[in-house]
């Protein structure tokens, strides 16, 4: 087991102690921080049973539980927060999900990865196709708030009406990436996947690889009711963060809107960052490089657009109206990282830009005034 | 003769039917939907006659040819748009030239030739080069709009004046692109031209290349005709277009603002369209590029500034101080086609984006609430 | 001894002239003009000094000799006129430092280079590397002002903490661009440096190159006598210029956003402007490109956050809320630079669209209603 799998579980203790806050009453603010903790290694053990289910259950079928899993924990987290009707809070932790993930959690990993290594290579047309598709998700879930704030007159079921149509767009060009990176031009993306099998740890017996014969393969009953028990766990820790928020966030001085760029999508992509991180730093920057863009690319092109419709069905209605700051800010985040990661090669130096840009960003959320 | 050309053939049969629309009362709405398919097959023809004759009368020649009247339709739709009064709606043309070639003439030319073509590419240093271009083109003709929409009592005449000194250096720049491709670096140009000579239909002999020779040159007399005939032609389907745009578009239930950027473009660019989409679909990237992206550095470097000129001439002052939502569309598109187009290469899924860019794009001006 | 030292020679005589004009009151504007115009030779020869002190006192304490005194000029300017009070003055310098440094400077290099030469390269890795912090810059001191516009209540003291607090995070990356460029990647600017190196003018005999002897080393007491003679010339100057600069804008019919964005770069500029050109005539664009976006990073990386440190402990404060179409212009500014220099060659076209890039902008900015 891996020193990372090891902290993961010594984490798992959250989750009893969260419940005790909750119940003896130990106050909002404790509840909110042990919930956010609790959080962690459940997201990061719904990683692994997905990844090893995928793995059982073959690429195809694989990649699409991958596809509508890997950020199960922020579709739940944003649902719970939806249903109480938070929805700001919710637009709020997209944005932030996608900027913490391009600037916060690339930078980690270009620059640790970086102190290690001289320069860092990864294949340059599946990182660049990445990055096209991510600025046409940007576009599509912020052009709403640019018609909003260019415009008089623009009526909330203006709004709501483009932001569902929008959604269905999105969803239709996710389908179609599917199509693409799991059909048509697999070998684009097969090249990475072969390179990138992890590396035997520190110890182990460097083996010949082979296919996986049935002993080896995980057990995919006991990997299924993993992924069940934590996805039950994301849920009710969600509803304790949730409940909590509120008035744990005031009482620490932050606001709802800082809470939920900067804060919420720390606690809910920890496992892809401890993911990206470590690959980086064995020089797997292709795999680093997909699970960072993978999961923007999930919130913008599934996750965001989920929430609108679903939104619409439970009487919530969630538009695509951001704060115009928080546009501001995934535009620079996406210019950025376009400008970084075009050439299909990395330094310490990138790294440090990516997150001197997270530090000026959060610094700005920081001081906005806004209370959501 | 191709099966392109006959059904452009087939659809002058809406030019006497757009008269007698007009003449016999049948209502403002079927003369704007006649004249507007009357005006596609005109349009195409002008294009045929224009590079017919720049056959025949060389290639310096033949460029600036082409280079004043490849989109006679747009500036002679615009210029009667524009002596009626129509300021808005000829703006609104502008951008949606802009938006429609890179968008919607680019995207389904990318996603029809790779359906057909794993992979797809074109020369990506004329590409980058265009797209440099294009990005100043567009820097330039908004430049105002920002001015007035970030600052506070920039008068009319302010507006007005830096219009026309931003149209007079743009015009320069268009003379010197043309003296860099026809002159000091057409050998860039020339490989593409030589490469994607027209291919022999299906059923035609397999020539070796030759000149041709007295016998094989087009008719000059006769296309210079022909191109005098759709001239006429254009315009004066053009008066009945803009004519009953007002009473037709009313009675469809489209903004003014949106019959400007999606419809009238779509109908004054079908013959690129055309065109565009068929080499893509015999694998000819680089002239499908230069088609889109010729079309539209002609609006913004040419086309626009002619106007802006023209209309301060007539009394009928145009600035360039589009709706701020203009704006963010012809960035996006700009910033989406940058992205795509920067590696030299393109597969369907990158028309798909460029496409769903597009549709996005369409649906915030369906919705958009302003009537211009 | 160059053509281009013996002009700077001749300019010196601008000194005693704008003393003169100063004491016999020959008229605020004529102070005004004579002033600028003697801050050129004597920013010139800073820049002499400098480099040749840095080669006497080797690489790295020279490198940061250049780093700190490279744009003195700029710094010492702004310094006078930010302790006057005039603030956006400051800031309309440092905004068109930027853009005059990427549009006009890097535009004229291009051009004339171009003219001689058809095509021209450069080392595509350190330029992409430069743009990628330029980005980060430009996003970095552009944020605050972002944050003003997008949102309402934001105080004046949230953007002062906001703005030091930038300032912090980009003289910290500073320091570590200087780590990255002269320890750990310094083979990436070294190939640059060794091909550069000055060529011998006509008629000077060709000799191997080998390590400066003693005698050949310039003279240290000399070079550092003369640099503090011309750096306190340029203060002496430049209180002339500040104090002159309100009566004789005004008269020439200036507003001081024009004179801040436009004039004022272009003195404290004119030194890299004729290095820049000069040795991209040579055919050495590493060095030309390395001498623009230098001077530009160092503008956003050093300069700036100095000023607002200083500004805030003299009881100036100094934010980074710039005027919203400073923005604008800088977004431009470095998009198109972006576009030109990504793909490591340049040609005269490229140089065009740059002035006609900084044109444009240039005359947005004259018909700017802001007085500021």
């Amino acid at each position: 087991m891996s020193t990372k799998s090891k902290i993961f579980l010594v984490l798992l203790v959250f989750c009893p102690l969260s419940f005790a806050a909750h119940w003896l009453g130990w106050g909002e603010t404790t509840v909110f921080i042990l919930a956010g903790l609790a959080i962690v290694p459940l997201a990061a053990f719904m990683g692994t049973a997905t990844e090893e289910i995928a793995v059982v259950i073959g690429p195809n079928a694989g990649g699409l539980l991958n596809a509508t899993f890997g950020n199960a924990t922020e579709l739940i987290l944003a649902y719970i927060a939806l249903k109480e009707g938070l929805i700001d809070v919710v637009k709020a932790t997209l944005t932030g999900s996608i900027i913490g993930n391009l600037l916060l959690v690339m930078g980690f990993a270009v620059f640790l990865g970086g102190l290690r290594y001289k320069e860092q290579n990864f294949q340059p047309i599946a990182a660049r196709l990445n990055a096209s598709t991510m600025n046409l998700g940007v576009v599509a879930i912020l052009l709403p708030t640019a018609l909003q704030y260019t415009s008089t007159g623009v009526t909330e079921t203006v709004l709501q009406n483009l932001s569902v149509a929008v959604a269905v767009v999105l969803i239709g060009v996710y389908l179609l990436s599917l199509v693409f990176s799991m059909g048509t031009h697999a070998y684009l993306y097969d090249v990475g996947l072969a390179e990138n099998m992890e590396m035997p740890e520190l110890g182990e017996t460097m083996a010949e690889p082979s296919p996986p014969t049935e002993e080896e393969k995980p057990n995919l009953w006991l990997w299924t009711g993993v992924l069940l028990a934590v996805t039950l766990g994301v849920a009710v820790e969600s509803e304790l963060l949730v409940g909590s928020l509120e008035v744990a966030t005031e009482s620490l001085g932050l606001t709802a809107l800082f809470t939920g760029v900067i804060l919420l999508p720390i606690i809910g992509n920890a496992a892809e960052h401890a993911t990206a991180v470590t690959v980086a730093m064995k020089d797997k920057m292709d795999l680093s490089m997909s699970v960072v863009m993978g999961s923007s690319l999930q919130i913008a092109f599934f996750v965001a657009p989920v929430l609108v419709i679903v939104g619409w069905a439970i009487g919530q209605p969630m538009d695509l109206n951001f704060n115009p700051f928080e546009l501001v800010a995934v535009l620079v985040a996406v210019l950025i990282v376009n400008s970084i990661s075009g050439d299909g090669s990395s330094n310490w130096l990138e790294g440090v830009l990516l997150l001197a840009t997270y530090a000026i960003v959060a610094l700005a959320f920081y001081f906005h005034p806004t209370l959501i």
